[in-house]
């Protein structure tokens, strides 16, 4: 297992600066005054591609030598990693396969074909994933980039706490969704070297919560096929996610849906940006756990901005064209 | 008639400061690559109150000495001046009086209240609105803050050009929606002072064009109730807008319901800000007149972002709750 550092960091924003943006902090005096406390958001959703997942894919893409680059790149992902592995492969100049379930929202599966990646579909749990992966891998002989377990992308992730730091004057809490972990994991490499500090909090739905129950047993729980609205965060930790998890993650806390689809729907109204719903489970768990928060500094990382317009969760009978 | 200069949109922007966000500009290389052209947004979808109506607002109850502020403040409004005025009055603590269409959404209603402003409904017409309007009014002897034609509201909405030229490096044509003409009123105070040579097109619906028939015919044409998804943008012209938008606009151009509807929810779908229907008028029209627009730069002003998120206009058969 290679764990990447704080030096794979540094590189890895030298590298990936030409093909991301330095994404804005933003603030609200509405969330402000309602929690009691400072909080500063990262908002990821205005990244390329629309999600932070760019960074981690883009370390990858443009690290790769070219004869394996001319093979091209692969992977199998929720939605957000592949639209951004697309984005990297598109701008590098090489064939991006991706393994989506078929239940992913259309929105990204056209976006992920909008940026030009091949889309094989599969069955939406994590056993069917690694299946057709394997046999769309042995086809083309393209790189593996998993969305979160593998240092390159680690090391891309941690680029955001690295710019927000930058950009505030430190906070006392970092809080940021968890699936994989692939974001929460590069928090954890920036901050555990520069601010150690800072309490790092991960935020998981209740419906999907195998990384808060692995972070009490103190080993991996993945679950098959969980359901939850938040669509990135389905997936189980991993063997590199899990090291920075149990060396440096403060606490993880839950949501329920219905906190989760108020958070998301309380974003959009009073800040004006369009946030997924993933990225909602960082506030709902502020909104609900108001007194651990008050008082204090707040990073909240936006992870990201896609979302299926025609599919809105508080629209329970939206239609669909 | 009291038309305002560029002295009182300099004290107007001392006096409301304190009061609202210098708005940030942002772009997007997805629309520049589908116009060939480079957009700066003036995003006043974040200002305070969501709008930037909150300018002119804010001048107007800052404005007032210390009697006539005693009163409180009140106006008609299809929303946002509302919300706006209710924000300046809370600020200074003076009542603020509103009377708004029985029809206007309810999210806006609710923000109203929210900001502690007092409604009174009228129907969604002008005359009924002036009828309502008066009788409230002559009840409370607050100051009237007419919408738009209000010379300390214009020079508020003039301070918006000026923040947008100090951010950017100039542009060769700045566009936004017309309902009243505040907005354009204000951006012709600002630009024919410091910027003469930057053409100002006006963003109509065809279906509420009644300025740009004014424009053509030379002289006010108002249509009484117009039905427009762009809420915003119902009311008439009134003699103080006529005289800037007579003497300083380009050309004023028109975009359908659906023409609106696109523009807005593809802002949604790849900038991720929440914009409301009428500032999505001017991306409409670019969007339908490339040619005209290609190779320049252009600055849209994003008016507002309030948007009733239970209705949304592409859900044609979206749920109220």
């Amino acid at each position: 297992m290679i764990i990447p550092d704080f030096q794979d960091m540094l590189q890895a924003h030298e590298r990936i600066k030409p093909h991301i943006h330095c994404t804005p902090v933003i603030t609200s005096s509405y969330f402000n005054e309602l929690i009691g406390a400072k909080l500063f958001f990262k908002c990821e959703n205005f990244q390329k591609a629309g999600a932070f997942k760019v960074r981690g894919a883009s370390n990858a893409v443009f690290g790769l030598d070219d004869t394996l680059a001319g093979h091209g790149v692969a992977t199998h992902s929720s939605g957000n990693h592949a639209l951004s592995l697309s984005y990297a492969a598109g701008r590098r100049g090489i064939p991006c396969h991706v393994v989506m379930p078929r239940t992913a929202p259309k929105a990204k599966k056209a976006a992920v074909r909008g940026y030009g990646g091949i889309i094989t579909e599969c069955e939406p749990s994590t056993t069917s994933r690694e299946e057709v992966f394997a046999q769309v891998q042995g086809k083309t002989g393209a790189e593996f980039v998993h969305p979160y377990n593998d240092p390159r992308v680690i090391a891309g992730q941690a680029t955001c706490s690295q710019e927000f730091l930058k950009q505030t004057d430190g906070v006392d809490i970092m809080i940021a969704p968890i699936g994989g972990g692939g974001m929460v994991s590069g928090t954890c490499l920036t901050l555990s070297r520069i601010a150690p500090e800072i309490q790092i909090i991960a935020a998981e739905p209740e419906q999907a919560d195998d990384a808060a129950r692995s972070f009490k047993a103190g080993n991996i729980i993945a679950d098959d096929a969980p359901q939850t609205i938040a669509d990135g965060l389905k997936v189980p930790l991993k063997e590199l996610t899990w090291h920075f998890v149990r060396n440096h993650v403060t606490d993880i806390l839950t949501a329920s849906e219905q906190e989760i689809i108020d958070a998301m729907k309380l974003t959009w109204a009073r800040m004006k940006i369009i946030i997924e719903p993933s990225c909602a489970v960082p506030l709902a768990i502020i909104l609900k756990n108001k007194d651990r928060f008050a008082g204090k500094r707040i990073g909240i990382i936006i992870t990201g901005g896609n979302v299926d317009l025609d599919e809105l969760p508080w629209l329970k009978s939206s239609t669909t064209n």
